[in-house]
């Protein structure tokens, strides 16, 4: 049988990981010679939950098809976002919650995307339709995916669907959802010991829109202004990143997980599509996105819109 | 509510329609002001089951931005395929069985893709998952589209899924499923009276392949040969369909549904990728693929295959 790795977006994010970890157990459940890989380092967050359920890391990939041509994409499918030779090879199966671009197959295959707040929560489903029992750590890392994406329910993307997931999950794993959520969301906020670089590189996804590559990277904390006290360097940073990757425009999200507002960075161009996409006037290329703290549904396709039309 | 209009693909087949309405009536019963519709009149395969259960036609549409926004395809997803505004509209949610490609999003969605032989199979699940009774004559327009599209279980594309399905839905029904599903594959093979044009437009399919544009239409039929005493006529027709539409490459499969086999027609070029993509020889511009019925599984994979080296 070919061997199936199973893996999450570039830079993951606890979701990334902890959707590949439990996408993979299901598979192996049903006999497919699958193995749940990262396309990079766990971040704190994510570190924080493997550690408090005994879980390893998943191996770190860059290229797959020296390994084998079959793949399995969770929490992302946009290409530009995925493996590096992902054109090369043959993806048998996506699940996802976002949505759908940059992404095409020669074949039929399975793609399972639903609009709630986390793929963890649709992978959930999954072992309930196939009728498999989630392990107790497996649970843990799909209960911390979910409080990460929908930071503890705040989030505009999350669902009912989610919270009714979380549940569920947290007695599986056995912990209290309410601390050890908060415990899981504050492991991700020890931003003060990094650089300006691996700030910008802890959770961010590049878009192509209409002809001009947009970074978006997003950080959670509970100071903004702790952040924003490097803004200079951090503006820097981002320049010195758009000029090295081709980048036209880079927008860095701070989001303060407690109050449920995030303050906008910019550097690049062209900057007017961000002032029109949430129609707000830059001031020190800063700009303060009051109730914004996603960005799948509330700085993405407002972006996209402005760009496209 | 927003009204949802649901629909196939362009040339609809027995399951772009019966998907339709059987994903339309779900979507009612789960509260959704839906209403199926088509992207074009039913071949005398599909008005046999329409008949033959006693349901209406979908009203036929070209452009949808006049009546709504909102809509929900079914077994397609690639947007040449798609209504002639589909970039202008809001897609809700996708069922489907075939490769993903020329298809994009500005917002996450449910997409619900299974590599099985046929589009109502999956929705016969999400009847399941959602604990939604199906109606007599819906169970006849699903049961319809499975014989439809695996040609009775012949097809390499058929699944033990879309097997069980079909038996499940023939009792729902009401009829034999093998007297039926015999029944209902010739009434679709009735080609002596139209003209080349109408022939080639029965079941046809554009293909975007690396900078050409590829059509591939595909006939069923009792006797190859009979299709093929207008050869020289069916030839012309194809050319002129090439310069008007701007197709490069045209492809006529032919299918005898008795015995499994087809014969091509070719006319267009480049032609040297479907001699290189079937290892075959044209000869008078025709080739025998033995074995081959299945455009999605045995045509259009191994023409893109060629196509994008």
């Amino acid at each position: 049988m070919t061997k199936v790795l199973i893996f999450g977006h570039q830079n993951p994010d606890t979701d990334a990981i902890g959707a590949a970890i439990a996408f993979a157990n299901l598979q192996k459940e049903l006999g497919v010679d699958a193995e749940a890989v990262a396309l990079g380092t766990p971040n704190e967050e994510t570190q924080f939950a493997l550690d408090h359920f005994g879980v390893s890391a998943p191996r770190v990939v860059e290229t797959i098809a020296g390994e084998t041509s079959d793949v399995m994409l969770v929490d992302h499918n946009e290409f530009q976002q995925s493996a590096a030779d992902i054109e090369d090879l043959n993806i048998l199966a996506v699940v996802d919650h976002h949505r759908i671009a940059n992404f095409q197959t020669a074949n039929p295959l399975y793609y399972r995307a639903e609009p709630v707040g986390c793929t963890s929560t649709i992978v959930l489903k999954l072992y309930k339709e196939n009728d498999v029992t989630i392990p107790k750590e497996i649970a843990g890392m799909m209960l911390s995916a979910i409080v990460s994406d929908t930071l503890l329910f705040k989030s505009p993307t999350c669902t009912p669907q989610d919270v009714d997931a979380a549940n569920a999950l947290a007695e599986l794993a056995g912990v209290d959802l309410n601390s050890y959520g908060l415990d899981l969301l504050k492991a991700g906020t020890n931003l003060g010991d990094k650089s300006e670089a691996e700030l910008l590189d802890l959770d961010a996804k590049t878009f192509p829109m209409n002809g001009k590559t947009v970074r978006v990277a997003q950080v959670n904390t509970v100071d903004i202004e702790e952040v924003f006290a490097r803004q200079d360097a951090l503006r820097d940073a981002m320049l010195t990143e758009n000029a090295t990757n081709g980048y036209d425009l880079f927008l860095l999200l701070v989001t303060n997980i407690l109050d449920s507002d995030s303050e906008l960075l910019v550097a690049g161009e062209p900057r007017e599509k961000v002032t029109e996409a949430f129609d707000v006037e830059l001031k020190n290329d800063r700009a303060s996105l009051p109730g914004v703290v996603s960005r799948k549904k509330q700085v993405v396709p407002q972006l996209t819109e402005v760009f496209e039309k």
